[in-house]
């Protein structure tokens, strides 16, 4: 079939018109969402990005409506729906309807909307890694929470695509934070630096494989400080982690080389092993 | 009649599914609006209004498709079908529906939506006055542009609304820079303070038009520099203003009284020129 969406359980069309202008999703950025990649028709890490997806909820007092099994059963007939096995599920819930306001509404009936879409693994860039660019951070004071208002990812996203790079690595007040949709890791002498978990950072399911997984089985050691672009461009390696990048080798960063230029061997065993790990969940890739 | 809204350019009910879910504005809040007051039948400050939001669009690289005479004729048709004269007007134009990425699309279509809805005066607080709260400034560092990522603005006004103020007023690295939906001022020795225009706040139509245009009138030096809460809370009298509030004494900020306690001679004397100038522009209130 293909891309297809879903609303408070109901399958349709992502053509529809399914949202009043009303809802605080459109009026305010006043909402949450996850995104879950589908191999082999299995979604991987679900647990955790509902877990995630809970916080995010709690953090903006937004009721949470529906339980893990449901949302766990929407995801699977998205896919049996859809007919997709490799792909990704995105999942959204607003706040709902109400005459606009800023304050939270007196009655909230929050609004569920889900999407299937193709998505694909890139060897390509595994193998011949990709240009960064650092951008200044814009975002708010609550990047931990992995709410709608994107506008400041938006805009560093843009700024790399300008400059022809696959990501935009934000610094804030001189600290290199992550990606505008993905984590940023450098390797130094064998160690792996990136910036703390904090209200600057949203705290990255493929993060959390790398440093509690993958790391520690290949005997890494993980460093979770703050450091700056100068620390970073000096690196040998550099990489980013998400749910959609899985992990990308960066391997310029502005017009500077990363170490020799090229994908390097830690970037490489920890790829290795996240794809170790979606073949043993997914039963495949 | 009463609330209704309108589509690119059609009549719509509030409660009519209008927007499809990959609407950018949905997903990322990837858009920018505008609330104009209606007072007997009319748009005050109409033209400012559009103004910045054809600056807003021009800074997000969203495409302005609307000109002038067409966004004043659809107020009108909303204030005419309505039949509300006492009314605020919602505008709101996003990127536009796309395949959900970060960086924008390469064909943008801008949806462009609008709302009526009763507004009105609060004579009340004029008289009264209003507890203001300190909080702090979450939000992003391009709070000049009047986008709908809205969660730090949202966050600060639930804030104040639990501890049962009016307003809550921001404070980014110690300087206090605005309201949640209003500019703030102070009055010491008959002086006006207000943050500087820059990118931590926005340029208000009514800041504007008190700065402009009635200050100057009635003989007001006004400071534009940043300062900090210590310094507000010694002022004579403090207040918001804003599109929706006019203009609000804060009597206590937190637990401390603002002056006396009471709305300050300078705060009213500017109220009732506002109230003027909006009687001079509409032919009435």
């Amino acid at each position: 079939m293909g891309p297809i969406g879903l609303v408070n359980g109901e399958i349709i069309d992502l053509g529809d018109k399914i949202v009043e202008m009303e809802d605080r999703g459109y009026q305010f950025g006043d909402g949450v969402y996850e995104v879950t990649r589908v191999y082999n028709g299995r979604c991987f890490c679900l647990r955790q990005h509902m877990d995630r997806l809970y916080r995010s909820l709690r953090e903006l007092s937004i009721p949470a409506t529906y339980t893990f099994e449901e949302l766990a059963e929407f995801h699977d007939r998205l896919i049996e729906k859809s007919g997709l096995t490799t792909a990704a599920v995105y999942l959204q819930i607003t706040r709902g309807v109400a005459p606009r306001a800023h304050g939270f509404p007196d009655k909230v009936t929050p609004r569920l909307t889900m999407s299937i879409r193709p998505n694909r693994s890139t060897p390509e860039l595994t193998e011949a890694g990709a240009k960064g660019v650092f951008v200044p951070d814009l975002r708010w004071l609550r990047c931990d929470i992995k709410s709608i208002n994107l506008l400041g990812n938006m805009l560093a996203k843009q700024q790399a695509k300008a400059a022809g790079a696959f990501e935009g690595v934000q610094v804030r007040d001189g600290a290199v934070t992550e990606g505008s949709s993905s984590n940023f890791f450098i390797v130094r002498d064998g160690i792996l630096w990136t910036h703390p978990v904090n209200n600057l950072i949203l705290r990255g399911i493929t993060r959390t494989v790398l440093i509690d997984e993958l790391a520690p089985r290949l005997g890494l050691t993980v460093v979770e400080k703050t450091f700056d672009v100068p620390f970073a461009k000096k690196a040998d390696e550099a990489f980013v982690c998400g749910t959609n990048s899985e992990i990308v080798p960066l391997v310029t960063m502005d017009a500077d080389k990363i170490g020799e230029g090229r994908p390097g061997p830690v970037t490489l065993k920890l790829t290795e092993a996240l794809l170790q790990k979606i073949e043993a969940e997914c039963g495949g890739r």
